[in-house]
C-alpha cells in the first residue's frame, strides 16, 4: 500500500470543492436563517432524491437518444438513463406530478441540496453548488408570485441586509413574449429566436444595450471588437425588431412602447398581471426600495411562463474573484406552469425562487454578517506521559470538562510538548491543560490560557502593563481543573465582547 | 406540453427515495444532536464534493481498466472516470493526502452527507442514503480508538437512548489476523479467503456459529436446506480452522483458545491493544453496559487494520419492515492505516466512525425520540374574495402575524370556503381567519379555532361540555388579530402540554 511507486495522486476532479470549517458553519447559519423564514411562510421542507431519470428532467437532446452534455448521466443496469440532477425544480415537478393526488393544493415545499452541472468550470464557476428553493404547486393566481417576491424580500432582511442593499426585481415573461408576437416573432417556428433574445437580455447588465442589440441582430464578437474572441451569433433581428425589444426591456418601461404593442393579449395580460402583483405587494407594505417592477428582468431559461424575479443585492463589495463591485444577482425564480403538467397532461400552475447558496454565502460573508467568531476551539490537555495509565488520567480529565459541556480534547499525535503547543495554537485553542509527573505527585496541574500568553508576548511592553495582566498560567489542584477554566473561559469571552 | 398522449412518466429510479416534511425534521433534529457531541470533542466541521476520481476512491475492478460495479461512474470530458461516493471515508483521504501539509495533526474532522452504492436495491436498502462521520488521522495510539468508541456511547447517550438499551462493542483486526496467520491463512495469496472468513463472520448474528461454520467451509444454501435459495460458495477452512475462527469470534473471548495461536505476534499485538482500549475507557468512567470488548465484531470491510467498533441498539423495536426486533447495528468503524499513506506514500495513521443516519432515525422515530410535535402548522388566511384589493387585504393580515412570528399564509389555490377548509385540516392548520364582505363592513374578522373545533365535533356530548370549551370562532375588529390568533395558540399549546 504504500510503496511510493505505486501511489495514487490525491486530485479533486476539476470544477469541484472541499469546504472549509468555516464555511461549511457560514452555510449552516445562513441557510437556517433562510429556513426559519421559509416555516413562517408556511413552507414544508420536502427532499427529493439527487439522482433521477434523465427523460424526466427533461435533458434528451433534441432528436437523439442521448442525454443532453449539460448534465451528469450514466446508464442503469436496465439501460435507462439516468442523470445528476442539474436543479431542484425539475426533481420537485417530477415528485408534485407522482404524488399530486395525496398533496395538499396548493402544495408549498422548500428544498436545498446539491446540484450538477457538467460544464466548462471557472473561476467561481463550479460543477456542484448548493440550491435552497421555496416553490408553490397548484396555485394559478399572481398573489403567488407576489408571496414570492415578499418572502425572498424578508429572506434579505433576516440575513441582515440593509434596505437600500438589496432589491427584488419584477417582471412577467408575458410582456416580452408579447412584443416578440406583435414584431413577428410568435409561434413555434421562432422558438429559437426567442430564446436567443431572452439570453441576449439576460446580459443587459453585463454588456449595456449596445451590447445587447449587437447580439439581437447581427452577432458579437466577445471582446468587443471585430476578430476579437469568438463570435457569438446573433438572432437575426431587424433594426426595428431589435429596438422594440430593447424598448420593452429597459429598466424603466417607456410609455411611447406600450401603444406600439398595446393591441397584443399576450402583453395586455402580462402588463395586467405585474399591475396586479404592484398592488398586492405595496397594500402588504413593501414599497419600491424593496420590490421593484423591472422590464429588464428576463432570466434565461426557457421554461419560465409568466412573472419572473430577481434578488440583486446593491451593495458594493468583493465577489468571488475579489473584485469590488455591485454583487448582482443572489438568486431569482419565476412562474413554470409547464413543468408539472408535463407528466400529468393537464394544467398544474407553479411557481417558485431559487437561491444560489455559495454565492449568497460568499456576499454575506463579505458583508460581515456570518461572524463564527461564537466557536471556540477546544480546550486541549497535553499529553506528558504516555503510559496507559497516565493517558487514562488525561482521558479522564477532558471528559470532566465535556461533562460540564467544555468543548475539549486530549492531544492524541505522537509529538512532544512543543509540538502539541504548536498543535493547539493552530487550532486556536483557548486554553490547555498540563500534568507531568511532579504536579502529579503533588495533585496539581498546569493551566495554560493560550490567548492571554499570545496577548502577552505580543502586546505588554513595560512591567506595569505585565502586573495588570491576568497570568497567563496557573497551577491549581486537580478537582479545581473544571471551574478555572471556565474562570478562563469566561474572561476570554468578556475580553472578545470588549473587542480586545 | 400538455399533450396526454406524449406526457412522460412521473417516476422515481429504483433504489431511491423522497423524504416526508416529518423525516427531514426529524433527521436535522438528530443530526444537530450528532453536531453537538463531535463539536464538544473537538472535531471540526469538514465536507467534500459527492464527485471524485474513481482511481481516488480505489474502485477500479481489479486487473481492469473499468470502474467497479457497485459504484456509480462515467467518463469526463477528458476521457478520466469519475465516480459518485459510495462512502465519507475515501474522500476524506484523498482530502488529507492532498493537504497534509497544512492540517493540523492530528486532523479530527466530521462530515455529513449522501453516499452511493450500484446496487441491487430491496426492502430498507437504498441506492443513495446518508453517513454522519467522525474521523481523527495522523494518530498512531489506540486513544483515539478509545476516544471514538466514548464518543459515541455520548452520542447514543445525546439522542436520548437509555443506558442498556445500546452497547458500543470493541474487537482489534489484529486478533482474528493473528489466528487467520496461525491456522495457515496469512499472506497475499489467502487474500480472498480471508475476506471471505470476514463477511463470513459478519453474519454470526443472522446465520448463528453452526451456519456460519459452513460459509468458513464447504459453503451454504441461502434457504438453510440443501437447494433451497442461492447457493454461498464456502471458504473451504477445513474443521480445525473453521473452529479455531469461531472459537476466535465467539462473543466471549474463550481462555482455551489463547493458547493455541499465543504465540503470534499480531495475535498479541491486537490482544494488548484491546487492554489498552478497555483501561482507557474504564478510567474514563465507561462501563461494561456502554462500551464492551466483543471478539465477535470484525466489520465486513477489508481496509480495516485494527480496532473495530460497531454501535448496537439492544432495544426490541419495529425496524424499517416493521418487523419487532433488536434492533441492531446503526452506525459502525475502525482503525484505516492504509487509506491516506495509500496517496502519500508514508504511514498516516487514521481511524473514524460511521452513523447510518436512516436507520438510526428510524430507530430513534420507533422510541418515540424524534417528536415534532413543537412544529405547528401555518394559520390560514381564508380568500373569501378575489378581487386586488381583497386580496391585498388579506396579505396584509398574514404579513402582520408573521411580523409577530406567527407561521401563517394567505390561502392561494383557486377553490371555495369549503375546500379551503379542507385544505387547513389537511395540513393540521390551528387556526384559521376568516372575512367576508359582511364582517369587512363592520371592520371586524372571525377567527376558527380548528384543534378546538375537531375536538368539539368529536368529543363533547352534552351541553354542559360544550358550555365549559372554549368558543370554536370568535369575532374580533381587524385590529384585535394577532392578538386574539396568540391567545389561542398559547391556550392549544397548553392543552398539548397537559396531553389532552
Amino acid at each position: 500500500m504504500a510503496d511510493k511507486s505505486e501511489k495514487t495522486k490525491a486530485r479533486l476532479p476539476r470544477g469541484f470543492a472541499d469546504r472549509s470549517a468555516e464555511d461549511i458553519r457560514a452555510v449552516e447559519k445562513m441557510m437556517a436563517t433562510i429556513r426559519s423564514v421559509y416555516e413562517l411562510y408556511g413552507f414544508e421542507p420536502a427532499d427529493q432524491p439527487l439522482i433521477e431519470y434523465t427523460d424526466a428532467l427533461g435533458k434528451f437532446l433534441p432528436d437523439q437518444d442521448r442525454p443532453n452534455e449539460g448534465v451528469f448521466s450514466f446508464q442503469d443496469d436496465d439501460d435507462q438513463w439516468l442523470s445528476l440532477r442539474y436543479d431542484l425544480t425539475a426533481p420537485t415537478a417530477r415528485f408534485v406530478a407522482e404524488n399530486y393526488e395525496r398533496l395538499p393544493k396548493p402544495y408549498r415545499s422548500y428544498r436545498s441540496g446539491w446540484v450538477f452541472r457538467n460544464e466548462k468550470p471557472g473561476p467561481g464557476r463550479f460543477r456542484q453548488f448548493m440550491q435552497f428553493d421555496a416553490d408553490t404547486i397548484g396555485t394559478p393566481g399572481v398573489a403567488a408570485d407576489a408571496e414570492m417576491a415578499m418572502m425572498m424580500a424578508d429572506v434579505m432582511e433576516a440575513l441582515g441586509i440593509k434596505r437600500g442593499d438589496y432589491v427584488i426585481r419584477v417582471n412577467n415573461r408575458k410582456v416580452l413574449d408579447g412584443v416578440l408576437e406583435a414584431i413577428g416573432l410568435g409561434g413555434d417556428d421562432n422558438a429559437g429566436r426567442r430564446l436567443t433574445v431572452l439570453r441576449a437580455i439576460d446580459k443587459l447588465d453585463k454588456l449595456g444595450p449596445e451590447g445587447v442589440r449587437l447580439l439581437l441582430g447581427p452577432g458579437r464578437w466577445d471582446g468587443g471588437k471585430e476578430g476579437e474572441g469568438d463570435f457569438a451569433k446573433g438572432g437575426g433581428l431587424n433594426d426595428l425588431q431589435a429596438e422594440a425589444v430593447l424598448l420593452a426591456t429597459a429598466r424603466n418601461e417607456q410609455a411611447g412602447q406600450e401603444s406600439s404593442v398595446s393591441a397584443n393579449a399576450v402583453f395586455q395580460e402580462g402588463v395586467g398581471e405585474l399591475s396586479t402583483i404592484e398592488s398586492l405587494v405595496r397594500a402588504a407594505g413593501y414599497a419600491e426600495d424593496r420590490i421593484a417592477m423591472d422590464r429588464s428582468v428576463v432570466r434565461g431559461l426557457e421554461y419560465y411562463t409568466g412573472p419572473v424575479f430577481e434578488a440583486e443585492l446593491l451593495a458594493e463589495i468583493p465577489n468571488e474573484d475579489g473584485q469590488i463591485v455591485r454583487f448582482g444577482s443572489v438568486g431569482g425564480g419565476g412562474r413554470y406552469d409547464g413543468l408539472v403538467s408535463r407528466f400529468r397532461g393537464e394544467p398544474v400552475p407553479a411557481t417558485g425562487f431559487s437561491i444560489g447558496v455559495s454565492r449568497l454565502m460568499t456576499a454575506l460573508k463579505n458583508l460581515g454578517k456570518l461572524d463564527s467568531a461564537d466557536v471556540i476551539a477546544p480546550v486541549v490537555v497535553l499529553v506528558m506521559d504516555r503510559d496507559t495509565t497516565s493517558l487514562g488520567r488525561y482521558q479522564k480529565m477532558v471528559s470532566e470538562l465535556r461533562g460540564a459541556g467544555i468543548r475539549s480534547e486530549m492531544y492524541l499525535g505522537g509529538a512532544g510538548m512543543k509540538a502539541q503547543l504548536k498543535y493547539a495554537d493552530r487550532r486556536g485553542c483557548p486554553v490547555a491543560i498540563i500534568q507531568g509527573g511532579d504536579e502529579r505527585a503533588k495533585g496539581e496541574l498546569q493551566i495554560k490560557d493560550l490567548i492571554e500568553g499570545a496577548r502577552m508576548s505580543a502586546e505588554i511592553t513595560d512591567n506595569a502593563e505585565w502586573r495588570a495582566a491576568r497570568p497567563a498560567q496557573v497551577t491549581v489542584a486537580e478537582s479545581e481543573l473544571v471551574a478555572e477554566v471556565k474562570k478562563i473561559l469566561a474572561a476570554q469571552a468578556e475580553e472578545r465582547a470588549r473587542g480586545k
